[in-house]
């Protein structure tokens, strides 16, 4: 986004000095970044963005996570609620193109808004993962992501499938990484040798075995 | 909220110079109103705000319009997309307080965010009307609005009832409102008398009568 | 409402003495409330009316009696059952305002009447609470309490959700009280920082480390 | 009910004399019968109550009354909402027994509570009729009339098919009708002419001519 | 049902002696019920029958057999499988009425066709009670008893609620036996004064202390 | 079934000679076909029964008769409503087996039963259309037919498709039917040219002629 | 399927020799079968195919296994993925009527792909089993392998349900082979002897005998 | 995917020459371009893969050959069959990533097989579009084609919601194109823009005027 003239503004407060602190020094991470992207960093700069609306989202997430990692595709994972930090959910996306992500997974349970909202805000690709929260067995999040209005595209995968959320990133990256795109279709041919390896020991032990061992 | 130190910021660009100072004048209005709330009003300052994702929401929201203005609550009616114009949402949820709204009706489609998200960025209490959309029958909206985590609530009404929205807002102005509420208890029992008079006139004429009356 | 002329009436029965003079007890103050409200309490008064269909719902809506105490608003609990108690529910539906209630909270499960029959029968906000039922995962709960009819609006929010009905209550009434108001204000800074805090732990030790700690 | 001691009451209050003269007349109609049931009906006293939430569900429930008729059972067809007449609902379901009511039908639609509640202020049977609202097909009228807590349950018949409440009402007075009964039996017989005149038409002249004819 | 002619027949083939006697036993009770009903009951002659279509709906088809204990209204208890055991299904309820019964509790789950099976081969009132099968939450159940066509009634309870189905019982019986109807009554007070206990418990104590009573 | 004592009756009663009549030789036929199966059929002797609740699912049904006629299967198309019509019902399913039909197709709506009843009564192979009913969108059909219990399978097809109902018993027929089976091919072929052709056409022209065409 | 002329090609890659070999093995052996069908099958050449979509779903699709060996029909168990074997798929289900495969049982759960997949490239029958995964209660993989479109039907049997999948298949092999159908009338006779015994038990014994036993 | 050696066929048979070299031509288009990848396009080669079951299907996909023509981004339009052309999509899904396609969008209506399965077959990102069918309202398309297992994603977006899925596209081929990503931040602000104008003009002439005009 080009800047002409700034309207509006997101307030910075704490309860305590420690907590100001902290805030401040995460959002002035962003801040930074948009001005002189990719500081010096130790570590590989994070192509995708991981968040999520609670840390209770983090067993269902973190498998997004260990797929990209056996890409060694860096990412980042971060806790980004929409309902309860909206000013960073909207500083984290709005910044998030200048920062050097690429693409941004989300992952969200009930009244879902993350993924939408991100989308949003950001040109980039957002995959949403709809996390089953504790009724109605993840339907309303399913719906809440996947149902966007015409303008604001979420991709959506399946309830609780963050794996599969790691695994799109892999193939949008893989567009134009001719060597990710490769290591997809390998990962594909893996997944297939599994099943003919399960496969021969079913026909050849048949089911009862199959089932006891 | 008190400001101690601004970080982040909204930018404000227009494909066409007449754009720009729409969208410039729009939210230099609230921006106003932020340090100066309430400046000569010529027509009585809203206390409802009654919002909508899109303008093909107007159809069910004018009910809500026409309930207050039948109470004489003064109220705005806006077009507010969480999707499309996310600043201005954030803006005008932000603000809104310090405009002296006391009660922000939103209704929306689909994965509807917007009243969720009205309800992270203000303190005020805030209505939620799922407008039904082409398909699922409004279940996506109605989940999508009321499914809200721990912390945010959204006071989420009946599929397209709008009135039902209009007259929760003059239920919850009531509270400190003697003479409002006084009107409230008034309507119901006006709504009761038209039921007697159907009834009464379903008994005494039978109901082919009345089907055919 | 004011009293013209009494037209009906409602029996009071008791298998036993006891049960007689409990019920008695019950009803009368009620009654001595509507003649002469709030009469001496000792404690503060009861602002917001806190009802649920049967015991086995406390569990839940215990949650929404604890926030309005996390808030200093004087709350009162009370088992009400629509179809079990439905004098007492008339009752207590009917008397609420006079006796200084300003908002209601009203939890049911399965084809729960309950907050919308308080609905009729006051002009009092009324606060639904779907509470999940044995079966259907709360989808009867939430239909039964939202799908109200044009008229007469129940404040609807998430299946099981009685933290986010005492958040919406203290909403509610901040609206004339802006102590109250500011105070909700502050309580969604403090949940933002706690995701914050959170966020930051994530951040700094990593996915793995959050997930063992 | 035995009367030992009233408590409480209801209020009559209307906005204009000839409505307070309408509702009076309607309700002291249920006072009289209480006293003295059944004082000289020139047309024969009702034995089935046909109550439904508004006149709009009256296309629906008529079917009800047209079974009635064809069974020569005395119904009587009443408009009685729950949510807008609360206090002649719970009149008509409180005297229904002692004015000679032995069955009550009742119909509504979206939030459906009159079934339930009218079940719970009396020992009748009550059969419940899902009427499909302008969202969700029905299923939110069905969930809320069929879901009922134990202990008073409503005799839910299809959405819509206020016919078949007839049907249950007529068999339900069969229980102690032998002549009804038999009714009953011959109606059974009688569908059953019409499928198998409908069939032999079929097989004489194909489906083609069927569907042609 | 008048005899005129008889078409069509039954098999009775068993795979032993002891089965094709079990059998034999079995229906040549209802064959004899039928020209002589209701020989030497040395216990009193069931008025309800209560049937269900395995014998894994027991526990949940008990609790009408316990409502009807309760009441004195002698019943029977029977798995009659409408997929199993269809010949039986067909002269159970062919000869229901003959025998004596005056309502039958059918309860299945999955694709329950027991109770509406049931009420196309009687004239009896048949209530159905919808068991919650291992998949789709009883959904399948009660969308399979409820929506039966015209002509052809099943009085539908809530989702396992088999206490509901024999209090239906109870209320149908009630019709012409003022006892059991006052009974009814007195249940329902019962219940209330349950209620009004807990409540009074709830009050004093506080909903701490009831919650860990 | 082989016979070793007739055992329960059905009884033939109708409202007038010319019914009882109709009835008779629809009846008889099927008990003639018993003892003597196929008597000089002057045209083919039906392979498939079509069957359905009603006639009002005739427009749905005759999707699977135009099949068959396709691939020159003889069938007959009849009414043989579970609800209405049990006895036949009862005596067509049981009796199918002897008259030489090998696969029935049954297609009912709302709480069809019809399917999984005939499926109980005989062993051929039972196909089942769900039929849209006014509400719910066929979700209930479907359920109701495909939810059977263990013992009893019903091939369910998709809502209203009895095109599919066609083609699967064309399937099961070519079991043992090469050309039957070849034909089959033939027709997935031909379905395919089709969908070929038509690529080509889109290719070829573009979109925008193709909606234009 | 007569050969013309091959286009298109299937790969084999693996990612060790290993794996190679199985998977040549295992496709070869359809290769094979193709040219010269039923090669000194040591054990009886399998009529019936029982695949699924991963070793997860065999703890529920053995119950079709276990069916056919109690009829005797010989049946092979294999797991083929749509989704992570392709090829496979693709050459299992375009072989397996030259392979002597008569009927295919396939299960798959949430987006279940297989058994239509199947039932496109062959013209055999094929049965469906929507396996319940871990979200939505096996709803998604019902609606995915029932509602197929006009043109290619699968036989879907209900949720979790692989003893229906047997014994349909079962049936399908009965249309020609009378020994197979009059076992199957024996199987539904020996359920219905099992309901009687049971039903015996428990009309002697009574309920509360019957549950404590 | 590298060839090592050719295992498994597919046949090409036509009922017609004139089909037959159809098929042939449009299959050879693919063989060739695997060989010897974009020869002489005289249009631009297609970056996206725009396919869908039916030419049914076409009303709803086109919106998203609109979305990417505005953004000057070359698509090809086709109809390739799940079930239908099995083949052909086999072969369409397995050549792509060399014919040069980097994204494809595929739609489908009921059981929706094509976006789950052509996912299978290759490495690249495919946006599935669930296409609403004539029942079910578009549930079935939609979770048929969101709850794929691990391993294989589909980026889902709403029912019927083409438009997404072409903007989707844009925000994917974005990710390494940072002209094409720019002009999708653009717009989303025109998109803005319009929301902007549109509000004004209410807020102006109120939403009488609005309606009216």
């Amino acid at each position: 986004m080009r800047k002409q003239r700034k309207v509006g503004h997101i307030t910075l407060v704490g309860s305590s000095m420690g907590i100001v602190e902290t805030r401040l020094k995460s959002m002035l991470r962003e801040e930074i970044n948009e001005d002189q992207p990719a500081v010096l960093p130790t570590a590989a700069a994070p192509r995708v963005g991981i968040i999520m609306g609670s840390d209770s989202d983090l067993p269902v997430m973190k498998d997004a996570a260990k797929i990209l990692r056996e890409f060694n595709v860096p990412a980042e994972v971060r806790i980004v609620s929409a309902h309860r930090t909206p000013e960073m959910m909207f500083s984290y996306a709005s910044s998030a193109r200048e920062r050097g992500i690429q693409v941004i997974i989300a992952g969200a349970g009930g009244a879902a808004h993350l993924p939408g909202m991100v989308a949003a805000l950001t040109p980039l690709p957002v995959i949403g993962v709809p996390v089953r929260a504790s009724t109605l067995d993840g339907l309303d999040s399913l719906l809440s992501i996947v149902q966007m209005p015409r303008g604001v595209p979420v991709a959506t995968v399946a309830i609780n499938n963050a794996t599969n959320a790691g695994l799109l990133a892999v193939r949008l990256l893989g567009i134009s990484d001719i060597d990710l795109q490769a290591r997809m279709a390998q990962y594909q041919e893996d997944r297939r040798d599994e099943v003919l390896v399960k496969d021969d020991k079913l026909e050849k032990g048949g089911w009862e075995d199959y089932l006891n061992s």
